[in-house]
């Protein structure tokens, strides 16, 4: 019996052993690039040129035709081995004229404009307007169950709110989600003339939060606005008093033809496996409401932050290391199937893919959508991060971009930023470079390029039982 | 060897079974605190009330009465069992007519107002202002190598910034501090005639910070201010172009006699062990370029919320609770020195003191200033925090108001919130309420009540090896 616990203890401190000495190496470059970004990043330099030089950049529009412009140089001034555009068709949705949304002679409150936005992709009511009663439900149950005979003609106003309780503020996301996603579809097939959504927000003020709606076929688009969470409170109070109130929608927006534009792509030559790559990314178009600082400059600054730390640190990977930055996220994701779709076609083998896409916030760790064993060696370098104050790798949540790689069997990963104060700008007029902290967007980038360093320096164990170890 | 086995895992389950349960029951009754706090807090329409109808409230001034009755009476409404005040002398100092700092006729840059901010505490320049030589130095050991010599005469200008890479900003804070402390004192020995010390800023702007700095006896008080992260760069630029430029100080603070103020407290009496107490306190002072938002207005509402959430959910704490408002934190800690002081002259047994002094941030955890064996019991309690994104439990970092009570064996606890924004306003004009994000300051709040909860229901551990259990 002491034999073998002799031998099994032998056996561990064997295995341990260089595990150790490899630890203290990594630690040790993760110090020094935690130190690079700290010191001397640029992330929050350049999201200030983003947000203002270049601002918003809906999918499509001049200003999205400038950040691919500002993107490219950038990345060719900070001298990466090579820096490309890949071509791609997004749609080109505009909002045009200011929206009006406004109660019409209430008994008590007269006429009053409410906070209203066009949703994403939304058709637009023109000139004329649409005028018209509304019925108010929080889900769409409660809306088949009033039924055509008492939505026909009329404004749907979907009202259910995004649940506080929840403390990732991403799930109470999801759940009041379909909403906006799918609302404006679902109130269309009982007849309705027009959709108002409560705001995807955690806040409660007056800015209306703009996101895409997605129409379903064979049912009518219909006009669909998002509307302040205090109005939304104010629109639902005054239903109560006077249900056959009249609401006035005006909204100009309209989808016109698809127009040509492009992901940018940087990368680092790997020495060793040049063939191997390893993403990081985030997307480049943005809503129109604000500058897109959060939502997704900081992706986007992070992720050419990372392959200018590695750079400035002189770090030759063994991997190719690209940052690529995704146009069309918002609205249809047409920026990220080009991405995989050439991957594939070229024969791409993509090792790892991070997305930064929840904001430039404190990070507390990663979403991992990756293999059993991608998962139990990520757990390993778990202590690495802690120091840092990042103690959350749990499985699920990566990206709506990188997403697209799943079929190629890509391992892929989400930076996993504190969520609480996301969604009270998310998509909204708030979501301006001056919100962002300038630690907190470095902290981010230093997560983005540490885990990088260990993917590029250990690979990622295969996804088979049989080689779930430590990879290389 | 097998029976032995058997009988160990049998004992251990049965040593699980109970203390299972009763984690269930606390996770039910901790989710439940979330929820009240999260839908129902008015932690954040308080801070609200006190950062705007009461605004900045150093000790002394009428604004810090405004505080005391401020609070006193919303916690008399709350309906806490009893309400009231604690008597302290504190001192009174007083800014005085804005300050003036001045670069005079320097070469390239002509007459150059700087921003700054005298340091609490300081005497004053008076109308006449000094007019001198500065000498830029970083630590106490360069300006002893300088000496009398070259110190004589001139204003001391103590530049050591932050440490960036430091990850904990209080750990930063820390390091640079005894510059604003200290520095005023060790330059007059040296013959100096003012102090400026770059702000304690991990921001890059025009925000000079203000805080307290501490004369030495038997050595000649002289004026000190802090000037600003940005400014403090363009005077180092200068002095090395040209290091016998002139400054203009003018500063009009100073310290008045000791005023009478007060500590609120309000308690809810403890239904088992009423001459049991549990603290939870703030500092109810602040300084006056601001409104005392993060500091310490976010801890004077997190230690009312924790009492009204308890009260809101009908639940009877077998020890007494109290929330402590505590005065002077910022230049003088008399009235935590009163409380502990009265503590120990009414022989009041006090379990735990858990202090919010560190922003309304998202919290990370607790620091722990406690016995080993309350350390070991609060480590079991960590799995029930880590659902709401609390993982650090670490020894060391209570608070400066409840450290009073160290000698009398109370067990101490910092509440923990992300540190990354802190001190980019910390004791500037940037303190203002709008700056505070609801969702993190109602969630500090819930950390908060769910460990009085905690405490509250299980004690804790006596600090002797023999008890280190599970406290009752």
């Amino acid at each position: 019996m002491k034999n073998y616990l002799y031998l099994t203890i032998g056996l561990l401190l064997m295995t341990l052993a260089p595990a150790l000495s490899q630890s203290e190496g990594d630690a040790t470059m993760i110090r020094e690039i935690y130190d690079e970004t700290l010191l001397r990043g640029e992330a929050y330099e350049n999201l200030r040129s983003l947000c203002k030089d270049v601002g918003g950049r809906v999918s499509g529009s001049p200003e999205a035709a400038a950040a691919v412009e500002w993107g490219r140089q950038l990345m060719q001034q900070y001298g990466f081995d090579s820096v490309f555009l890949q071509p791609v068709m997004v749609p080109h949705w505009v909002r045009g004229k200011k929206e009006v949304g406004r109660i019409v002679d209430a008994k008590k409150l007269g006429s009053q404009e409410l906070n209203i936005t066009a949703l994403g992709n939304a058709v637009g009511t023109g000139s004329d307007g649409v005028l018209a009663n509304v019925v108010e439900v929080h889900t769409f149950k409660e809306l088949a169950d009033l039924g055509e005979e008492r939505v026909k003609g009329k404004i749907v106003f979907f009202n259910r709110p995004m649940d506080q309780t929840q403390i990732q503020t991403g799930a109470a996301y999801g759940l009041a989600g379909n909403q906006r996603r799918g609302g404006p579809s679902e109130a269309a097939k009982y007849g309705a003339v027009g959709v108002i959504v409560r705001s995807l927000s955690t806040a409660f003020d007056d800015y209306p939060h703009t996101g895409s709606t997605v129409y379903s076929f064979n049912v009518p688009k219909i006009p669909a606005v998002a509307i302040s969470t205090n109005d939304a409170d104010l629109l639902s109070k005054t239903l109560k008093e006077e249900p056959d109130l009249s609401f006035y929608l005006e909204t100009h927006c309209q989808m016109l033809d698809d127009v040509l534009s492009y992901n940018v792509v940087g990368e680092i030559k790997g020495s060793t496996f040049p063939d191997e790559y390893i993403v990081v990314g985030g997307h480049l178009d943005s809503w129109d409401l604000a500058e897109g600082a959060h939502d997704d400059g900081a992706g986007v600054v992070h992720s050419i932050e990372v392959l200018r730390t590695l750079k400035a640190m002189d770090y030759q990977p063994k991997r190719t290391i690209r940052a690529v930055l995704f146009m069309n996220e918002e609205n249809g994701l047409a920026g990220a199937k080009k991405y995989a779709e050439l991957a594939e076609e070229n024969g791409e083998n993509h090792l790892a893919a991070i997305e930064s896409d929840a904001g430039g916030f404190a990070p507390r760790g990663f979403g991992l959508d990756v293999s059993d064993a991608a998962y139990e060696q990520i757990q390993q370098w778990k202590p690495l991060f802690e120091t840092y104050d990042l103690h959350k790798f749990n499985k699920g949540g990566s990206g709506a971009d990188i997403s697209a790689l799943k079929p190629q069997g890509v391992e892929l990963i989400g930076l996993r930023p504190d969520s609480q104060r996301y969604f009270d700008m998310h998509h909204s007029a708030l979501d301006v470079f001056e919100i962002v902290n300038r630690r907190e967007l470095l902290l981010g980038a230093s997560a983005m390029t540490s885990l990088v360093y260990l993917i590029d320096q250990h690979g990622l164990a295969e996804p088979s039982p049989a080689s779930a170890g430590t990879g290389e």
